[in-house]
């Protein structure tokens, strides 16, 4: 138990010392030096079993699961892809300034719901946060020295944003721009992965403890982002015909290997990371101002495509 | 001179002195039952000399202008939009999770360039941040108690997002979702006004201070942030049939007063504002975790269709 209170406060989650505020002196590369001279070392594949392909009729979007982060939605996400759940269903509800959401069109009401396949269940415990012993070093957390005022620590972690709080031991996924979460009702309960919802505006960081994020979209949000607005409530759609049709999502793992998208994603431990957030805090070239500051949402980790 | 220091600290941009954090209460009443009991003098008409109306073909775009932060600017886009500047050019660049940019696709080729108005100048002085002394109460600027990881103070004024550095004694706007922007070359006069950019994803708050902002979309927003995001490099279409064209960019002053659409704009000095932003801190209902806390950027200034 030793040991991995060490271990964890040598991974900055739980410790108060935070790495002092360096001299904000300007990087001498770009964002796209940084990348380009990054070693393949600092690149890893995507998990097959971890990824899920959304095929619409205007291409592809592909999502990252965070099984560290929601092992039982990860879990039934993945039944649901497997039984086809999605193919044919759409997306519902796009709300200005805040989430795309998808599902069953039909999913409130019992008769018309489309079943659920085998082996996926009809509702979940909650999965909003992990105790920090489930991140820290095994994630490869980083954590960022800046403030952020939704909660004590903020960081990395497999590529996620992540938020911590060492009085609660407890440690999250946050909502920035890109990351997905499982639609939920009243209860805390009640959400299954099969409605799911992807953020495409300013963090609601306000969402975070208060529903379970799976994922994060890396590639082609603009196919969601840029969906006409809905115009019934909470941005759902008023006509059927208004909705965008999913036409399969198959996780990459069940799609014959020539089929899978090659896609790799920069380590967020990893010091081309660590270069670009610099690259972000200290500005230069266009900018006068330097923040010598970023927020957990101010940047997201690149992906570029696969050998 | 004294008591323009008292006036600032009273408004809260020079004082140290932050209010104490309250207990996180929920508050009894949701944000719809406290616009609906809001008072009639909660609330402005729109001013026709600082109102845009943009007109595309899918709808009009409301923009209120910000002269206490960008007179020259503000004063420049009123001569471009009296002179038909824009009636006819295009919406060029949608660079997904952060801008949507529109002005004279030929603006970079002075053969071709659209002519400026009569009394439009070319390029204007950098107004990237004003005086604290021109903010403060004279604007209804109020402090948000919530630290700010960009800046030392955030606050509301006139309906616009403001930070401010008692260090520097300035105030400027802050890069919101909805916040619009006047797009500059590496000179920082090399703004005028006619190129303009509205904030479309989270918010690029490392913006503030290295460009002019000039005001905020209050109606029609998602007439701009739903276009699909353009494929060359920062967003810009690659073809022109691409573009959405502008019909028609108008001050409201200029328009005959039956033509006015008429909006409200919920005052941010007001009671119902601080409870708005209060119902946004302090969870309840479906939320069983209260953050406690709101960022600048966190909510929008509301409005409500006019008498």
């Amino acid at each position: 138990m030793k040991n991995t209170v060490i271990a964890l406060a040598a991974a900055g989650l739980l410790s108060t010392a935070v790495a002092a505020p360096r001299k904000p002196t300007a990087p001498k590369k770009s964002a796209q030096e940084i990348l380009a001279a990054s070693p393949a070392t600092d690149w890893r594949p995507l998990d097959p079993d971890n990824t899920l392909l959304m095929e619409l009729a205007t291409g592809s979007v592909l999502i990252e699961l965070a099984p560290r982060f929601a092992p039982a939605h990860v879990a039934n996400i993945r039944a649901l892809a497997r039984g086809g759940y999605w193919n044919g269903l759409a997306v519902l509800r796009v709300q200005d300034n805040f989430v795309t959401q998808w599902g069953d069109p039909d999913g409130e009401d019992a008769a018309k719901a489309r079943p659920l396949p085998a082996g996926a269940a009809p509702k979940l415990p909650a999965e909003f946060s992990v105790p920090i012993s489930a991140v820290g070093k095994a994630a490869g957390f980083t954590r960022l020295p800046d403030a952020d005022g939704w909660a004590p620590r903020t960081g990395f972690a497999e590529g996620m944003p992540v938020a911590a709080d060492p009085k609660t031991g407890q440690a999250w996924l946050t909502h920035c721009y890109g990351m997905v979460g499982a639609g939920r009702s009243e209860a805390v309960d009640s959400s299954n992965g099969a409605e799911l919802y992807v953020v495409i505006g300013q963090a609601p960081r306000g969402l975070d403890l208060n529903i379970t994020v799976v994922g994060r979209v890396l590639k082609g949000m603009e196919l969601l982002s840029a969906l006409p607005r809905g115009t019934a409530a909470m941005g759902f759609y008023d006509k059927p015909e208004q909705r965008t049709a999913i036409q399969r999502v198959s996780l990459l793992a069940d799609l014959p290997a020539a089929e899978r998208p090659s896609l790799q994603v920069l380590k967020t431990e990893s010091a081309t990371w660590a270069q670009l957030l610099d690259a972000r805090r200290y500005r230069s070239g266009w900018f006068v101002h330097s923040p010598g500051y970023i927020d957990v949402c101010s940047a997201s980790v690149p992906t570029r495509a696969g050998p």
